[in-house]
């Protein structure tokens, strides 16, 4: 039912990431407890990219401590998922308005993403994927009764 | 456009965690790195539910740190999210199957859990929220607009 692979691009991983689909993301706190926050995700090559912003609990706590757990569901299937564990080997500020437009293109279909300010500077994220685990579609019955009850 | 709220009782907070949301909870694992994975949740009163089975990673992380992070989006507006912080003060095997069945009728319109098996012995964690935050809709023009041009 599940597997492992080593590379985010495997297809059904690159599908996931390049969908709509929000990203979970985990981070440790300095008292060592757990964080998670949806975001935005994007893949350059066999390299995960998240874009936050200077100040946020999640680019704090990966300058702390660079590592981090994602979790994606596919939003045609949730029970189809990918779990990623990695290191956040860089953060940068170049290109990161843009690539936050180029984010909101994709999510919200905006020509820009809505939130820029002048206060916020903005913090891409780069994250070498060590560990991944792939859960293909599965439960398909169920999600076809269920719409066909929800319709 | 956000707020702190300490209940799970307040109405926004229950409808997302009893709708067919997916949670995704963050643990530690035992070398303090983090690890995230869906879940389907439900709620007693002010407690959070999980169930999970004995030998999980989330279950064997919760034994040795009770510290958990939680995530949900809402499925009408993803941009309306929440997330609690909290602790797993209790772990029980009692019931634990009947509620894998309740959750399956939920969340997948099944009559039971399409997973049981005797080699899995199923166990609810029970957290106690202690920080809560909120997000409220927003974006709904970019999202009316994107469902517009997909379909």
């Amino acid at each position: 039912m599940s597997r492992r692979t080593d590379k985010i691009t495997d297809e059904n991983i690159v599908r996931l990431l390049e969908g709509r689909n929000f990203a979970f993301l985990a981070t440790v706190r300095k008292d060592g407890s757990p964080q998670v926050t949806p975001t935005w995700i994007d893949r350059d090559n066999d390299t995960i990219l998240v874009n936050t912003a200077k100040g946020r609990v999640k680019q704090k706590n990966v300058s702390r401590d660079p590592r981090v757990s994602i979790s994606l569901v596919d939003d045609q299937n949730p029970y189809s998922m990918v779990t990623i564990s990695g290191k956040v080997t860089e953060q940068t500020s170049q290109g990161a308005d843009e690539h936050i437009d180029k984010l909101a293109r994709r999510y919200l279909n905006a020509d820009k993403y809505p939130g820029h300010s002048p206060d916020i500077k903005r913090v891409i994220l780069k994250i070498k994927p060590e560990k991944i685990f792939f859960v293909p579609p599965r439960y398909q019955q169920y999600l076809s009764k269920r719409n066909h009850n929800m319709g």
